[in-house]
């Protein structure tokens, strides 16, 4: 669920794409390296998506780049500060209801203008548009499947995206334990304690679950065998945490825990329009977003060996 | 989004309905005072649901059984919590994905089953499955609308309440800011500074949101005049945040802050089908849920002359 990713000021914004006119986005389609005209010969009527995203880091914003980017849909991108806080004035003209905070899905079709806020529902708009994030498996079934079944199976991938988020959120707020609009070092003492229990607690919670999919569903989290929207996003939340915890990681895997899960993230990367996304110099790089490397909130040496919190008696 | 919420125990559990059997099932039908029997008369097949949810507390469950109270839809309702338990455990007959936390809807038509958790998952399904909650309006308009039209205006339902249940969360966490599973007591330094920072910058932030939504959508969040789940979701949170934070809450009404809400918070509650919900008894109350009233976490007297935290300087 993308709650509002602060942003620490107006003077650097890097465009990865250009705004969204109609110039600027087929210059953009064109000079796209993997541009595929196939795809659009096939519609010329295909929506037109601009991703309006605060600069430079990857946020909430990068688990709708990667739908585009693996499902090979081009798209334009703002990350122009000054314009992204007008579009979040109720008085902007994006439609009703107006939006609280940022990622934000423009669609162009024609001569309609939509806007989207809140990542799931980005993704959820997108799974149902995008054929290739469309579960194709499922519609061939469909035919003999009763609307109840059908429904459930596209609402199961919504609900383990929503649990992919709800990680990516606990993650964020390791670090900003006391508010969002504080800075990290305003809040040292209680993030470290807060880490801890993410480290204890909920990594091995997420991980072990994560890990049971990924064995139940031939190494995918929604849906046998298919990348879908939640494998992108669960994709991206393990490589945060690469980043942000290391030695939690690599203790992990060292210690055979969650081997499924670290397959995982080493197969998707090499899937090959992830790959050539990374290789494109296009992926924008972890640094004070969602995704924080401060090496006093990693696994301290000794850990688990009952120096955690004593109190816990609550039963989930 | 829903993360999971912790029970302290197995002692005590309350069933507002039988588990669901059949005969449990009609015989809950039969005894419901708010019973139609045109409803079911007009769909033999309507599908049955049962609402598994933990005892005593209203919690997530509260935003589902909103759903089910405003459209006049019957429901079971399982609050056995070794059951409970033994429902998110990956070996449970629940189908495929499993479930990482309650709530979880099950729907029972003919021989077929299927679970789903996550609470804007399970809203988002019933959301199309029941009418009274389905956006008739847009419908009847979406016959000369293009397809992304009727998409996103069903998709900007699901952002709004999407959003409130972000507020849901934020306010959870206040007195939870370490860990879901330790105690309160084990958290107050930590609980006293993150109340302060919902008190004077994330409840305006959200509370203005809403307010603006309110003005422009003649009284409902999503939809222009329509009550939708995200309408039900948001006065289930003021009812929890006047119960949390009454004097903040009583503050904000005499100072005629966020008017519009307050008046969304009446009127919702004057509805017919909301207040025989709220008369019942059925309606569990606040206590130790999502909404806890700590005064000493409510607004302190003198706040908002000054004294709040001085470094904040990151600008959303």
């Amino acid at each position: 669920m993308a709650r509002d990713t602060p942003w620490r000021g107006a003077s650097h914004h890097l465009r990865l794409w250009p705004p969204h006119t109609s110039d600027a986005y087929e210059e953009a389609r064109r000079e796209r390296n993997h541009f595929r005209p196939s795809y659009h010969q096939q519609d010329e009527m295909a929506p037109k998506y601009t991703l309006h995203y605060w600069p430079q880091i990857p946020g909430r914003g990068e688990y709708i780049r990667l739908a585009f980017e693996y499902s090979d849909v081009p798209y334009a991108e703002n990350n122009d500060v000054t314009k992204l806080q007008a579009l979040l004035d109720e008085s902007a003209p994006t439609g009703s209801p107006h939006h609280f905070a940022l990622p934000l899905l423009e669609i162009t079709e024609g001569s309609q203008r939509q806007l989207i806020s809140q990542t799931p529902a980005i993704l959820l708009y997108l799974s149902q548009q995008i054929p290739r994030l469309y579960n194709s498996q499922t519609e061939a079934k469909s035919a003999t499947a009763t609307a109840t079944a059908t429904a459930t199976t596209h609402i199961h991938t919504h609900q383990v995206l929503l649990t992919v988020l709800d990680l990516s959120n606990e993650v964020h707020d390791t670090h900003h334990p006391i508010g969002a609009g504080l800075y990290y070092e305003d809040q040292k003492p209680e993030a470290a304690r807060r880490a801890r229990d993410l480290r204890e607690e909920r990594l091995p919670k997420f991980l072990t679950y994560f890990d049971q999919l990924l064995t139940n569903l031939e190494g995918r989290v929604a849906i046998k065998g298919q990348t879908t929207v939640a494998d992108l996003a669960l994709w991206q939340v393990l490589e945060g945490l690469n980043f942000a915890f290391p030695q939690w990681c690599k203790r992990a895997r060292e210690a055979g825990q969650y081997a499924k899960v670290w397959e995982f993230q080493r197969s998707v990367g090499e899937e090959d329009r992830i790959k050539a996304y990374v290789e494109s110099g296009r992926r924008k790089p972890f640094s004070d977003g969602l995704f924080r490397h401060y090496p006093e909130l990693d696994a301290a040496e000794g850990e688990g060996e009952g120096e955690g919190e004593t109190k816990k008696r609550r039963v989930e």
